[in-house]
């Protein structure tokens, strides 16, 4: 394993992804260097009220601990307490023009130092009986709906996937649609995408390899959609449902989302987590849109979990 | 124990708050009222896009369940799994003026019935190894502070508990300091007000009076408030800040309180739950506000838990 490495790839991604972001949108990114007081930091990349990008993020950071909490290792409960480190990648683009899709990209390790090491606050060392997993995926969220969008989206999701097993985009695939779904309003967030966690299967480098290319496939994904979305005239009323659509958004980020708890309620940086939400926002109380297109077909066509590749 | 007496104070409570929100606002109250599928109901009050009240919700509800669940009842480990039922009125008004501040209020009495009992998904009979509690509170968050307003919101809570006990308010201050606190910005929600929980010292009686107290003082506290900022004179500026501020009210429900998440995780009616939201709501990176008055007052002068009362 080498940690190095990992920080070296999301680094240089986090600056490329950006790079493409500042060509499109035509404004530079803002970047906000932080450290946080129990060990660590980050860099925010960020953006607001710009032409083409409304209100987006795209963060690094690579935080350590003393002592890892249980609540971050259900499924390994002999971990916790060990020393530990997470780092990744996290964007979140919400774009002005009502018909571009907000998106979202995640790539990320953690290690959990093997007993008795100690963390220095910076590096700490690396040992055999370090245990570590990758995590990711990304997932996409249309307000008004197209079929090319999200077929583009999920044919790109499979390719960054394709060499690494037959299974794997399958399973990725539900994944996404199992985690970013409302319980509460038994609504999917998006149109989905890929999802993974835990992955430590067949060893460092192939698992590096593969998280590696979930986040190298983003700017295909994604820009494309955004190229063609941009420019589309647009009124009021896709403002407004755009507005609406958004607090979905808000919702899920909030109440559901483990990355955002967990970095909210382990003294993560607020107003970085926070990047995720929409710049403005509407809630009304028990709104559906009017039957037929373009609105309601979000919900019937879009909103569905279906299999955008058959 | 009486839980029909409770019941009908509590709806009775809601007639008499909208009735007098109806006279201040000029326009009715819409009328919704659900029933849960796993038993119980409740009827919600609600305004949107009115000029006084931007948006508004008076709700009654009681539901009933087979089993508490344990993660109800974390101090009273013995009662889950026991038959339950839970009423109350919970209220939130976001008035359209960003000088008049937004307001909650809740009372509930929760009932775990004796081991053994069964609900009827309509009212569970009653007996005297039956467990109860009641809980509730109001607090008041401005955008624009006033200390007239804070100290007068804050007398009517005084008021309303001083039959109570001597060191009833006090209490129920600081807990509600402590509760409506925004941990991942370390902020208080507002100037505050009371908040109770697992009420059942001194019996049942006692308990319904106090609670009882707590949601006839409601109108004494925020009516006149309302009533002398509605109409103040206002413009973009203020309109973007209430914006902002109203950020932290969302956060604050999504990611901490426990009654919304209780709602949202238990199948609860979300709409009515979320009607606490804001009717529209902005975030922006890491925004603070130029020293000196007025918005920077709000947070050096009011969003400081202090003694509103010396």
């Amino acid at each position: 394993m080498n940690i190095s490495a990992a920080r070296g790839f999301f680094l240089d991604l986090q600056a490329r992804i950006v790079a493409d972001l500042e060509n499109i949108d035509g404004r530079r990114f803002r970047r906000d260097e932080w450290t946080r007081p129990e060990g660590g930091g980050g860099i925010a990349r960020l953006i607001e009220d710009s032409s083409v990008l409304e209100r987006g993020g795209v963060n690094f950071s690579h935080v350590t601990g003393d002592r890892l909490p249980a609540s971050a290792t259900a499924s390994r409960p002999g971990i916790a307490g060990r020393a530990w480190e997470a780092m990744g990648v996290s964007l979140v683009l919400h774009p002005r023009n009502p018909y571009a899709p907000t998106v979202h990209m995640n790539v990320r390790l953690l290690v959990a130092h093997a007993a008795g090491a100690r963390a220095d606050k910076a590096m700490a060392p690396e040992s055999p009986a370090d245990e570590w997993w990758f995590g990711g995926g990304m997932d996409l969220t249309p307000y008004y709906g197209f079929t090319d969008d999200a077929v583009h989206f999920h044919r790109t999701c499979r390719d960054a996937l394709a060499p690494f097993g037959d299974n794997v985009h399958a399973k990725y695939k539900k994944w996404c649609d199992d985690y970013f779904f409302l319980r509460h309003r038994g609504e999917p967030r998006g149109v989905g995408g890929i999802f993974f966690d835990d992955l430590n299967e067949g060893g460092y480098e192939r698992c590096l390899a593969l998280t590696r290319s979930v986040g190298e496939h983003f700017l295909a994904a994604y820009m494309p959609i955004l190229e063609r979305r941009k420019d589309m005239p647009f009124g009021e009323r896709e403002r407004d449902f755009q507005a609406y659509r958004r607090g979905r958004y808000v919702e899920f980020n909030l109440v559901w989302d483990r990355g955002t708890l967990f970095g909210l309620q382990s003294n993560g940086r607020a107003e970085a987590i926070l990047m995720s939400l929409p710049p403005i926002v509407k809630w009304r109380y028990d709104w559906k849109p009017e039957p037929g297109p373009p609105e309601a077909r979000l919900y019937t066509d879009f909103l569905v979990q279906k299999d955008w590749l058959e």
